[in-house]
């Protein structure tokens, strides 16, 4: 395997929704393809909001069997839970705490953000937030890291930290290079932006729904609000109608043009236009929740064991020689 | 061993001098007798400085060669250099980083005063070193800690970081209380206040002296600046001469007694006053510079790794605990 080491986390968030695995999968199936990938569930960065601890070993198994059931397979990637290489991890976040400058993680603008979000709740952990990213990447001596734009001035901060480092203690580090994540954003089916798990419950489709539930869910969905009547034509394009916007995600090409035909001349309803868009959601849900329904939590510890043992054995690799640079002989 | 817990870090700042044996060893010698004590060199702790690595390796090396021939008993008391349990108290580090409010780092006196003092070199490390040094204390559940007046506001930060973290997570850890140090001020031989090594060579006794420099530095040391012949009579007190206030530590109570008199008198000059200082002083550095020579670098390694195996198995516990109330189960 000469394929280059690519890091990537996964927050354990709880409940899926069609918009995250929409995005999140198409970038993790084609990654894994191309990369030594290691993916690992974030639980030691959700730890800055205090997560109740029952919640917290819950959605980290639930999050690894939805990543599973979506595709993300443990013998082409490292799949682990941050967690279990705490030690090095953490020992790396320390050492590079030491070279990081203060002042411009301050200035960061998702900690500003944050702060302002949780101002009762700004704790040293929240500031050193790109601190442990940036460990998490080198742990494995990482060089492509999937961000999205917001991410992108965290990656820096890893870069700087790199190169204040390698000054330092010697080449030691790659600086990681960010892959731009093609951003999904799947729309609300309220119409309001994008699918959220913040907007009220029915605008959005849980990955755990089943059939019914997502019939009567996009039933209720925004459409074009021109179109009042079954005779009058139809707007299907993604700017004039919400609903035809979904079916271009989820609709294949040859129903998708049948569809924008008899909308615009209007012998297809928005009733049954809807239908269609359910059989088409279900169409990944079902399958989806069916591969996750028969994930037993005893094959997903396996496989998160398994994950486990690989990391360990690449982060002992560059903790040793970490320490062995700074001059930490183990005594 | 039913005693209390107490635990205290030892910098690796180099060749040690008078006054720091002095002081720290007398503490020292008294604590491992009444407590269950864990003394570690802090080489992680100086990181944030930058230490060239070769210089790291080496002083710790020294410092443990300098206690133990101080009279420090591995046997007594758990011995070890900080970075042998890395994993642990990083590992801590980082949970207890994530309730720590960052103002009150920020706001610490001597976070201000470092920052003035390296200004290029404010890094994030810098600011938390109150939170790592929670992790020292609180990686063997440690009760009791000998602090100066300095370091008070250190402890302060450990104990809230406990309030906090046992609110969120259970009664975990106990809250550290202070042992106020007796803290001892060697006079320096300039007489310019405290000994110490940022003044000039010749102001302060190393622990690495022989004899002769011994000699050679006590006859240059600032005396009574009035008592310019020998006929004439000197004040032999604290305040009237910074070598009679060097004799009240060194020198035995019948010979001190003698010194005082005969100074008062005039019938000792202060050429023969600082001999007899000298050899004070030289019957304190000798058998320690004797000791220490007989320390070979592999004793020393024995002796660091017995005290990294009890270490380890403490603060394994410790962190077992830890990750169990957090909600980190170990998959």
């Amino acid at each position: 395997m000469n394929r280059e080491i690519l890091i990537s986390g996964i927050r354990p968030t709880g409940e899926l929704h069609l918009g995250n695995y929409y995005g999140a999968m198409k970038n993790i199936l084609e990654l894994q393809e191309k990369y030594n990938s290691y993916f690992f569930i974030s639980d030691i960065h959700s730890l800055t909001t205090h997560p109740k601890p029952d919640d917290l070993t819950r959605n980290v198994l639930e999050i690894a069997k939805d990543y599973l059931a979506a595709g993300l397979d443990p013998n082409k990637s490292t799949f682990y839970v941050q967690s279990s290489i705490a030690e090095e991890i953490c020992e790396l976040h320390t050492y590079l705490s030491m070279v990081m400058p203060l002042g411009d993680l301050l200035r960061c603008p998702t900690f500003k953000e944050k702060a302002k979000k949780q101002p009762d709740n700004v704790n040293y952990g929240l500031v050193g937030y790109p601190v442990l990213m940036a460990a998490d990447i080198l742990i494995h001596k990482g060089k492509f890291v999937p961000v999205g734009e917001d991410q992108l001035v965290h990656l820096e901060i890893a870069r700087t930290i790199v190169r204040r480092f390698n000054q330092l203690y010697g080449d030691i580090f790659p600086e990681p290079r960010p892959i731009m994540e093609n951003a999904v954003r799947i729309p609300s089916l309220s119409g309001k932006g994008k699918m959220s798990k913040s907007d009220n419950a029915d605008s959005y489709i849980s990955m755990k729904d089943d059939n019914e539930t997502i019939q009567r869910k996009v039933k209720k969905a925004y459409s074009d609000p021109t179109r009042i009547y079954k005779h009058q034509a139809g707007n299907p394009s993604k700017e004039g109608c919400n609903v035809y916007h979904l079916h271009t995600y989820f609709t294949e090409k040859e129903m998708l043009e049948k569809i924008q035909l008899q909308c615009s001349n209007a012998t297809i309803g928005c009733v049954q236009c809807k239908s269609i868009l359910s059989d088409s959601i279900n169409s990944i849900v079902e399958p989806f929740r069916e591969r996750r329904e028969k994930l037993s939590d005893s094959y997903v510890y396996d496989v998160l064991a398994h994950g486990r043992m690989k990391a360990k054995e690449s982060s002992q690799k560059v903790i040793s020689e970490v320490r062995k640079a700074i001059g930490l002989r183990m005594f």
